[in-house]
């Protein structure tokens, strides 16, 4: 019911907006025990922090994370979690027009529906500066996973940005935080530099599709119909601004499929069972194989250009909007760090519940 | 929490397995005063109702649906509708084999490393059966917006099976009910038709890909954040047997866009805001903008096939599984009504929520 | 949110009206491998049934449960458990001034207002046959704690009906089914009968007190601020029809005790903290000692009595109510089982959040 | 399932301990366009606030409420408001022998088995300090009734200490907020102070009862069975510290009346039903009648007391504990601010899911 909180057992619920004095999450349901402290969220918070290169806007916020419950002594009590993140980069300024126009692609429009009032400061609560608040929730899932699940790590790239791809077979993880785009492939990073550089000349802004990964969960994580993991994780990616879909393995593809192409057949190995592929993501039925999770979703072109846009006022009548200012020309590179956070705290709270329902591990024995 | 219900406030739990003696779906929160019998559930029971063509499963059930609670003399009264259908073509058979092997493509691995249980009969609770039972409440959730939203309509048509698509010119949503493809172009029928006849000979499968539009939905519904109309769009159609990505307007596709082209601009109509195109889905901040909603999904390949993939058994031992029987070549088609019933639950729930939290319609005026 | 939902990961929802085809209750979140069938579960209804002395309604109903979904083979699966028992004794009468009258005392002029319609026969949804769901569901609740907390009692009784009171000093678990007040002091059911038989002879009813116990619940059950055991049992207690009161350890009393007087002095026992007496009823902070967790409720008289009492009719037009039939003159007696049933389920419900959240029992040592 | 959470569509999580940086409330769903500023919900925080009179703690906290979110240019804006209350008092002390040892009566134990950590200065999160959120989220709520159901108010006042209690028939509600016991008899005040006295002199505390009443709700707000008004009523107020039982209408006494006696007879008044006693306590089914609703509670002597107990260390060894320092004699005064802020938000949920399911007013006329 909750609107801005997601999470069954391991439960986020944002706050705050653009412009206002803090925002923030709200984390009630992490386990006790965890070490954690707030250098090991800032850590997490500075990937997605803005004005850091210049591929993304150039508002310059420390995005500092403050505990303000629910630890002591370095450790997790079981208590909700306060992460507060102070707005310290309000540039005052005449909101005259933006208060009664509505800017295409934006919320503004339907928020005024909706509400009859919205904080029309740099967005209020549609800005992405929300997203702060759940990579700082992401971060103490994270050190709740290193506890209960040594091993598992969750890590997102780029894929594609507009025109230009990664090449699959270039993947390394290890180059992923080495360069401005989360790139998985140090080699593509100056062809995808000067493609954003033409985007950005031309005034305008462009698209990107993300993939995130979870590597060593183990089977059994996710619940028959509603609670399906890829269904929660299809969820937490679409809450993300300015995403239009959603995949899990061959994702949209499986629709171009066949059966025999896309079965992942199953063999036994030294711990366990094995696939001969992972068509299906690392989720049957709901449920983890223990295979990589993957998950895919594609953003839409940051809405805010310098390239005139017709639109309408509060009133009714017709203007042209042009969005001077601050703005990423690809808001999905900054999507990378946003989409690790949701996918560690899905995979925390599958693994709270099924701990909570079943019990520790999975019950079933194979072999 | 309830991983068998969706929804806020009007909540679906599914209950049931393939073969055991009924399934059915406990709906709590339908508002009073709303005509409805069974025989207007039934209807759409009957669209994806098995064994009424060649191109789906000859499983033989009548599916029939009795209101158990919930109804009286002809309305809801606001207390629980309990929704049943009874199993009755559960032939008797040995299931010795199936007992003991996982189907590759199946959560049959899955439940059993899970729960270290299932219910193998059929595929048990993750059976596509389940979907009956959503049917049934999808049907509710039309009964209840036939009251609440009159004119609202929403319709679902298949848009890809394997390398044959719709031409988008040719959508005449009059013409889905005619075939039995669910398609919106009459013409393309024939195609369809011979493409999963030669699926079938070459015993194979084939993915599908579904488009679900709904169509004079007021501006407003939806929220921040985690109660975004498009994540829980998403999460409904995600929840579906076999989905494997949703999209919404746009969809993956907004990756390779520029801002400049994926713009909609904004006019002002006779009846309030219209917008030059629909890249966005009628979404935007995750609340409706009063244009058609749409979303896309992607279904996989049947994993039943009667070309023989290898597995293992429950010992671990190496099998290989050739599903003989009644198994639809393509899934996707009996997805149709089922996402159909998914996105009048999730308009629903949405209706009822803006009505809870903001009062009856939108707040805010413009022009 | 779900309005006819209790339990946070044991999660029941009721449905069904009294004399409509069938009631139930849909369980979501049994663990799995709990042995458990239709003849346990019937155990616990029987004590429900009415019919069985002469102290309750004598409507007879065999209240045969059935399980309709999620145990196979003489064991939970883990998915949903449809537990459905179909109503048999609907008398057929006119139903023409009950109808259109509101009963004193009755949920009959609330749903009206509320609704603008109410299934009348019966007392529909807001009669206590509703609780026969359940107690079916405590069934189930009480076959998953022998699994997970073997030792672990639940335990109802009365402690009082109108004037007559039980002997605390003779209190014997083993004589509570012996008789049909649920007495704990078999000496005391001749007071006990001689009395409801002189309430009965005035056309009168009675109010009524019970007591449920629950021992052997392991300390570190429960959780802060809102999801607190005695929360949970406090609501659980008064959303059992016609109940007005909830008590933990001293209850009400504690009003009148002093700090000095109400302290539990705490000593280390042979195998972990021992308490020098229980006023706090087993619960510190909302988290259970590990000493028995005892909660107090009273019932109102019935309202349905012989002696009629003024009311209007649903055009306002003056009426006196005189009801006949059957109806229990305590209906206090029969709420005994019902209360122990939704007990089960709580703490069940809590011994799962625990493992969830927690894991395997509790984590702080003494000693 | 946010344990630390309560409400369905205005929905409260409570964050933060007693020495901690901060806490406050998370409160998401208040509608939009309810005006409201910080020094509305000021007074409310300021009638909570200890240190006021001789009767409560000496600890001084200003007890500042902050808004950081959801409120702009004076009104709600429909997304989450965050409440922040600084600590600024924390006395730096020794917290050695507290850190060791568990007070009886208190949540040190029970925490401590549960989690294996606690945060032991100043009670932590178990601290009646955490009820200063709920204040704070109480006077939101009053502020959106205020809007939404004019008229209507909610008020609380204390009907016993210890062995002292009001006389009913001097009950004036404008007397409450003019003494330090909130009672509505100005004329007891004396005796009151002279008990209390006499209870501080003994180095003893006491219990209290407390009554809180909503006047001018609709006929119409609850649900049945597990939404019912009386349940959730029961839940919020049970939740809050050192509460041990909770009565609607007549509560516990209903178990010594008759039928006879405890029928509320109904008589057709100029504006509607009207009724001629309200044992009930304005609760009929779990939903309002239009009466008073009455919700009474007791709350258990402070355990803190100046007179030794005899307890236990971490490591099992016996110890005394004197509790000197800044505690209330009678937790029980300040509980009455909390009850009628836990009232407020219950009754201000259900107003809006009244809403959300029925639409604005009741649907059912009589006359």
């Amino acid at each position: 019911m909750s609107l801005n909180t997601f999470g069954h057992l391991y439960r986020v619920t944002t706050w705050g907006e653009s412009h206002g004095p803090a925002l923030g999450a709200t984390v009630d349901g992490c386990p006790p025990g965890v070490p954690v402290d707030e250098a090991y969220l800032q850590q997490f918070l500075d990937k997605r922090r803005p004005g850091q290169s210049k591929h993304t806007t150039q508002r310059k916020e420390p995005d500092a994370v403050k505990i303000l419950s629910g630890v002591f002594e370095g450790q997790t009590t079981g208590t909700p979690v306060q992460l507060m993140i102070e707005n310290t980069d309000q540039r005052s300024k005449d909101y005259g027009e933006i208060a009664q126009t509505f800017r295409p692609g934006h919320a503004d429009i339907t928020y005024h529906q909706k509400y009859g009032i919205r904080d029309y400061r740099g967005g209020g609560r549609s800005s992405a500066r929300e997203t702060a608040a759940r990579v700082a929730a992401g971060g103490l899932a994270r050190a709740a996973l290193a506890s209960l699940a040594p091993g598992l790590q969750v890590k997102g790239y780029m894929t594609r940005m507009g025109e230009v791809t990664i090449d699959r077979d270039q993947i390394d993880w290890d180059e992923i935080d080495g360069n401005d785009f989360f790139l998985p492939d140090a080699g593509a990073v100056p062809v995808w530099e000067d493609y954003l550089q033409g985007i950005r000349k031309a005034q305008n802004s462009v698209g990107a599709e993300i993939e995130v990964v979870c590597r060593g969960a183990p089977p059994g994580l996710g619940a028959p119909v509603y609670g399906k993991l890829d269904t929660d994780l299809a969820a937490a990616m679409m809450s993300i601004n300015a995403v239009k879909g959603v995949e899990i393995g061959e994702g949209m593809a499986a629709a171009r499929l066949t059966g025999i192409d896309n079965a992942d057949e199953i063999f036994m190995g030294e711990n366990g069972p094995e696939y001969s592929s992972n068509h299906a993501g690392g989720i049957l039925g709901g449920i983890s194989t223990g295979q990589d999770i993957v998950v895919r979703f594609a953003v839409k072109p940051t809405s805010s250009i310098l390239t005139p846009r017709r639109s309408i006022r509060m009133d009714g009548s017709p203007t042209e909007v042009v969005t001077k200012g601050r703005h990423d020309p690809c808001v999905g590179i900054r999507a990378v760090p946003v989409a690790e956070a949701m996918m560690a705290c899905v995979i925390l709270d599958h693994l709270l519940l099924h701990r909570g329902q079943v019990g520790e591990g999975p019950r079933g024995v194979i072999g």
